[in-house]
């Protein structure tokens, strides 16, 4: 494709995506096409010879499009949000069009310059300590995602723990990593991934109204093994967690960290950036003072188009440590100097792309100022909506929101707890096969449990105020045809 | 950015690429930058206020462009070639556009499916077995690198050479993994990662000449590990090495895989694609019957703007074994019919992008065709550049050369090795800081050798001759200046 046809086609998807973005509430949210459908309407062999990009434009609406769950519909309120936004989609554009691979400095030193720029921007903003900052002995990275994050982090205790004998030798069964049920099950594929197998998780218990990590039986644990010879590598502190946005006492756990001399990871990954709020700054309570490593996801609630994770360690020697191998045809002046940054080695790929061109262009599009307006629409909404839940006989809150989730249980009177949860989720079936929201569900104390996340970039108060009207209403429906 | 504001600027970032690219050889191919120039000239703290999208680009082309190594430069001839071109642009585009993350089918049905259907069509146009198909047992799925497909190949191994046992109990140290010195780092560091260690990666001798795997040595070395009750889990062979392509036999060695029931990875990120062209087809020699996975790079040399490595395997149970966990909030009435695929649990991370768009865009605009006449193109000119290389009294040519790379030695009368070698550097250098090309060099039998990689879109015969003449005479020129 020339320069001049990259040029009109470029506005042809311009114009695609700005007409799918305008009339985006068009669609089903939750789409509603059976296992196979899609496949089906797609040759089963790749072309011959070479198709109009015009083919390419009218397949995605006519094939595609009913494939997909619009995770930018304003009704959409599943999972976490994973939020784009113009600045980052054409971020991403530049990124893209630019094509470089910046494995190394040298392979693209503005790469790993702006990367180090606007990390170094975020710890600012969500009120991380200096000693994150890649000045000092630490540094932040864009990972495709928080699960890599974590990856990486307990890669980094692992090396630590062992003084880099892991590295050399491989792992042995004594160590052991921290979590809570609450914890994201990106923890345990960690864990798994670097060869402690589930056995080598300790599950720490949790407060059972609050859902956050119970510190004094986090301390009863790492006593326990280390008598027992195990070596505690990393407790995992979860600020907002993935079910209900609990947060752990992370001072508490740290203060326990510390005395064992073990790496405290805070997973953030939803949470983290709406520390970019002063009233919402207390989420990192306890991080300046005790965390080794943080991880938070712009392309969850900040506006940044998936992916982009970012990870700061306090000391980059342990994770440079565990991920480096410098191979001859790697070898450049500017890597043997010590005197640049190669992001290679704080990460699970070789290849990386020019991911922070989209998160510089979300912060000066927005601004610190627009950013926390985008965070407190979310709050605000989400705290509307839980007052309304709250006093509504026809379904039980759960007390915990202080970020965008909101977390209920429509009540079922005369059904038992199993049958009460079959409905519920029968709810929840039929909701999203309105197309007109999506939601999800989690478990707490056994029951489950909706969950409607406000975030989304383009979701106003009537969205959530209809989707809250249909739940009632849907609920009423239900109860009605039950026995 | 509201729909008609991303309108607008879309079509400037579109204008800019569009410009970038048809004046891409007006820049210096090397960014000739210090460490810390572009970070210097970046404000150290985020803006407080939104700024207007147009400040995003003119810093983009005022203190970034001098930061950029030109990856897409038609005299980038370092490494391996990382080819972008316009339809794999416009496909990524449309995936931010959209913004969905393909976690689960449900999450977007269209985002997994499309991934199958376009992973099959590579399949088939690089004569990929039946069995790597994803309606029979295995399947292949789009991953970020080939360091991220071969750490996920090695866990499906440990899975499978265990029963499933290390991703409940750990790993142990009896595990091992077979490379060369040829081997990509990215296989040692998998091995670090899933907890073996450099000790657990065993270093199989290279025929000097061809530096391709010795088989009868890697019979030996099974033989002896067995014996000595150690457990082989992986043998990785490469089809086209980073160092200088060398190709592995990977019918014996896929023979003896199978006598010791050891799971074949075979490394083809670099040279898998150019199977694509029957005249290649043998690249891929006893995969159809030994391997259990494979994995090569669309981001490399088949025109997919970075990040796009494909993995197939002929099981998909042990990996998804190997990496799967379900919590709660992910369950949902597809996942639990067990008729579609999560591709999650083909990965490490959670999350993911809709990458298939970009791949599917290329094959589409390109078709098989298209794609043979660019690695043809490849092919050719660095064959051409081979035979002059070849018969030239100043250089000597490292004989292997059956894709686009061109290795070869300067020479310097009167030097002994190792001064020899410092001014092969050198010369390197020069070459380099000139700014009219970027080439990079490796270690053969221990002496440095230059690499020219041939295979950006961009590239026509006459950046190879203008290179060719101005490395001979700067070889020259370098020569009269030394004793
Ligand atoms: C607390 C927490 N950690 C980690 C993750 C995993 O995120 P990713 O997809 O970036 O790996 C999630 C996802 O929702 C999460 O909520
Ligand atoms: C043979 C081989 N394997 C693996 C890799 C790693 O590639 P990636 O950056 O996709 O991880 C390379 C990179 O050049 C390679 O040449």
């Amino acid at each position: 494709m020339t320069p001049e046809e990259f040029r009109r086609h470029g506005k042809q998807v311009v114009d695609w995506i700005a007409d799918y973005l305008a009339g985006i509430e068009t669609h089903p949210v939750l789409s509603q096409v059976k296992p196979g459908e899609i496949r089906q309407a797609l040759p089963a062999s790749p072309p011959e010879r070479g198709e109009p990009f015009e083919s390419v434009l009218s397949d995605l609406g006519r094939i595609l499009l009913p494939g997909i769950t619009h995770w930018q519909h304003p009704s959409f309120f599943a999972y976490f949000p994973s939020n784009a936004s113009g600045p980052a989609i054409l971020g991403d554009l530049l990124s893209s069009g630019l094509g470089v691979q910046g494995m190394l400095w040298v392979t693209s030193p503005a790469c790993t310059e702006l990367e180090t720029v606007v990390v170094d921007w975020l710890a600012e903003l969500i009120g991380l300590p200096e000693r994150f900052r890649t000045d000092a002995a630490g540094g932040g990275v864009i990972q495709d995602s928080a699960s890599s994050a974590c990856l990486v982090a307990l890669l980094a205790a692992l090396h630590r723990a062992s003084g880099g004998r892991v590295a050399a030798e491989g792992i042995d069964r004594r160590y052991t990593v921290y979590v809570t049920s609450q914890t994201h099950s990106s923890l345990e594929k960690a864990a798994r991934i670097a060869g402690l197998g589930a056995a080598g998780v300790r599950v720490v218990d949790v407060d059972p109204r609050t859902l956050a990590m119970d510190p004094s039986h986090l301390r009863r644990l790492l006593a326990e093994d280390v008598a027992a010879d195990a070596v505690p590598a990393m407790v995992c502190a979860t600020v907002g967690t993935t079910s209900t946005t609990a947060v752990d006492p992370v001072p508490a756990i740290g203060q326990a960290c510390r005395e064992h001399g073990v790496w405290l990871h805070v997973d953030a990954a939803y949470a983290g950036v709406a520390a970019i709020c002063p009233e919402l700054r207390w989420l990192n309570d306890g991080v300046a003072e005790y965390a080794d490593s943080y991880a938070t996801n712009p392309h969850k609630w900040l506006l940044t188009t998936f992916d982009c994770g970012v990870l700061w360690t306090a000391d980059r020697a342990p994770l440079v440590g565990a991920l480096s191998i410098l191979p001859e045809y790697l070898r450049n002046a500017a890597t043997s100097s010590g005197s640049v940054v190669d992001y290679r080695d704080w990460q699970v790929p070789l290849g990386r792309r020019f991911r922070a061109l989209k998160l510089w262009s979300v912060i000066r599009w927005y601004g610190a100022e627009g950013l926390r307006e985008h965070i407190r629409k979310g709050v605000a909404l989400a705290a509307e909506l839980a007052e309304q839940v709250g006093t509504d006989p026809g379904f039980e809150l759960h007390e915990q929101h202080p970020l965008g989730l909101v977390c209920f249980r429509p009540l079922w009177p005369g059904l038992d707890a199993a049958a009460a949860d079959r409905a519920t989720l029968r709810l929840m079936e039929l909701l999203n096969a309105s197309g007109s929201m999506y939601l999800t569900h989690t478990k707490i104390a056994d029951r489950v449990v909706l969950r409607l996340a406000v975030g989304a970039a383009a979701t106003e108060r009537r969205h959530v105020e209809q989707a809250w009207a249909q739940i009632r209403w849907e609920r009423q429906a239900l109860a009605a045809t039950l026995p």
